[in-house]
């Protein structure tokens, strides 16, 4: 015996997810058949209706409601001469969470990785550059993960803008926050020393 | 910034899948994003049309399509005098997979655990006994788990079985398949030590 043909589907949907496995999408496919048909209903009409209410920013690229203002691009209060560079419209809000920066942010929409067949031309760099005419930005600050990936693609948009007057900086890298020192792997460490600050 | 309305109804919802996170609910989120409109539409209307496609059959408990007939109570070559008492529906997929048992199932709908609320007038013991009375069953086999509410269950209906002249036995407890003696653990290594076959 089985699974019913609805049952099997379902599951298949439920494994397109990040880090879903066949088991963890069964488990979630028999906790929703022991959902209400309301909640059903309504949770299908979210994820169905989900491009009809989110769309992106045509400016900065940020997350919003489909008939929103950017809340970003159009901030009277917001310093238009600064510019946060993330990889993702996900990024945004883990900087925004901090209250410590009050400029404006540009999504890349990824980060340089040949390998997986991210390539110059998939990132939002045209748009970068206009932008930053336009707005005359006068500091430019990655937010780009630790990554190789990440690294290789702050190299590349500081080598764009190395000649135009502006101050580009990175995110520190260091020890994370509660970090026990010997549970720092050595990359970390590396780091974390060369980017030592005077105390 | 907050997260856009939309955006925090389809992460609570997503939240409530077991194991699910703040975390992992976002990440989830932000995957449907990307994809398609169109799989956008098809995995909410699945979602949506659950209830209508699924049902559980009236007999045994098994999952099965709204139309179909229960594959397993109407097959005549299934052995109608042996009957495997399972916890929830997903535990007949999982003992259907082996293709080793042949009898009826019956679905119990939990088992006993009077902390969580699940007490006996939850389970389906009275349509067990007109089953067991009807298909004149000769064999239950408890498929239960290995827990202390698995091991209530099953001593619970044994005692209303026992003179009955039925045929009542419980899965075999023991070292899993695959498993390094040292990796078990004691209760089971005492189990397997109490079950051991003759060799």
């Amino acid at each position: 015996m089985h699974y019913p043909q609805h049952m099997l589907k379902l599951i298949a949907f439920l494994k397109k997810l990040p880090g879903v496995g066949n088991k963890t999408a069964e488990r979630f496919a028999f906790t929703m058949l022991s959902w209400q048909h309301e909640q059903l209903k309504d949770m299908g009409t979210f994820i169905s209706d989900v491009k009809e209410h989110l769309r992106y920013c045509e400016e900065c690229g940020a997350l919003i409601g489909i008939k929103e203002q950017c809340p970003l691009c159009t901030n009277a209060n917001r310093d238009n001469a600064a510019i946060c560079i993330v990889a993702t419209a996900k990024d945004i809000f883990a900087i925004e969470d901090t209250r410590e920066y009050k400029g404006l942010y540009h999504v890349l929409g990824g980060v340089l990785s040949p390998l997986d067949g991210n390539h110059v031309e998939h990132l939002t760099i045209p748009k970068l550059q206009e932008r930053i005419e336009k707005l005359g930005v006068k500091e430019i600050i990655l937010a780009l993960d630790s990554t190789l990936e990440g690294d290789t693609t702050a190299l590349y948009i500081k080598k764009i803008f190395k000649d135009k007057n502006i101050n580009i900086s990175r995110l520190a890298f260091g020890i994370p926050m509660g970090s026990a020192l010997d549970f720092v792997d050595e990359g970390t460490l590396t780091r974390a020393l060369a980017g030592r600050r005077e105390f």
